[in-house]
């Protein structure tokens, strides 16, 4: 398993849109919009890192209002 | 009350127009056109962090120009 | 109430230790370590914008190991 | 005249003194914590741009606990 | 007199053509593509701040290919 | 010969396609997706610096999908 | 498996000097000095992503003349 | 031959010592303050991308004052 949070910058304007979508997509644990240079941070798990990045380009990048996403893996270190 | 900069990159060409339909908008206290990785820097206030979030969302990236915006509340410590 | 996630770049080096230092602040929900252009994920909350502001300043920044913070306000737009 | 902004990165856990410090400065109108990847907003005034220069290498940037900053002319354009 | 140096990034695949066009607006010195983060290297000068700003927001932004500039103004100090 | 990193920026959800269409370019030695800031990392070489500018703006930045391109010419020092 | 480029930036005068070092961790596969943002290139593989964040926390990071790191997971997608 | 212009951030408050610093170095072809994220833009040339690389690692970087350094060579494309 592993564990992420995906730093979301949104189209203009569609920041709060953008969070209702990304919290339906399975895997996604929690969503908020917040201020600063990223729009939205999602906290997401996934199999592997290949499953994560499956579901950071095939599913999150794919919803309308998506400019970036910045995919962080959380580290047991 | 919370009071904010809001560092603003516009579409190419269109700063002049950008901080005048800024400076329209309730809240609003002084925006300028700036030369640097910003394009225009606007200082406003709004009644909570909520607030100020809806006032950079909902007001001013739904102005045609805008390309990114980057908030940044004042805090007294 | 004001919830924040800051993202933590820390000296090199240092990212496990900074996590164990940052879980004991009161005000931390919870902190990992990640991989990417930054180190170490935050949430946290505060009574309010400045209590934020202290908090990272006075207590988070003030651990060994820590070069930059980035607060992130949560909003609800 | 040239007036313009100067987003200030702090040493770690230095942002309100350096707000103080800076306030003192000659041609400094206004100095403001903030939170995002600046710590401290200045806006501040010279004579030309060889000026605004010196006033920030040669007094904000040898105060104790800056660590970068980045000027912002102002511009009418 | 100001002079200046614009760190100019440009669409994708545009790089060559847009140097061209930048040469021939009056007050341009010279201008080279460079690899990096930025596409393009211009020299220029003007005749205060405002006229820069104006150069750059009128003249060089309204060019096809320009996605964002970066403007640096040369300071004596 | 020069050779060089190129780190690549996609539009978002095209990853995965612009990876293969990276591979087919002459002079491309190994293209792989990967998740931060970067979406794919590109290893290619070329006769000189200027043959290695062509490649990246002529054939990689042309392709479908691509954003932003960073080379990162390897030098021997 | 997990396979990564690791984006070195070292102080300044010790790019060279890094890569050496860098190539005696096991885990390492190659790197290279490279021009721009970044000074160092470092491809690396680990049993999984927690074995990758200590391999740059625990061993590059620990290494004399290392200022910033940021680890691109390799994804197949 | 390989010609460079070299973005420069230095050591806050050594912004016009480095100038003069960099001007001495053979290679180096101006030198200047600016304003912006860099404090210093240089044009230099060496011989191909490798003595471009030992000019800023070995020559540049090694000046008192000198935090980074991104090379951006100039290409014909």
């Amino acid at each position: 398993m592993v564990k992420a949070y995906i730093l979301v910058q949104t189209e203009v304007g569609q920041a709060s849109e953008v969070v209702g979508r990304v919290r339906d997509i399975p895997g996604v644990e929690e969503a908020h919009d917040v201020t600063g240079p990223y729009d939205v941070i999602v906290r997401a798990h996934a199999e592997d890192v290949d499953a994560l990045g499956s579901l950071v380009v095939a599913r999150i990048q794919r919803l309308d209002g998506i400019a970036r996403t910045l995919t962080c893996p959380i580290v047991n270190i």
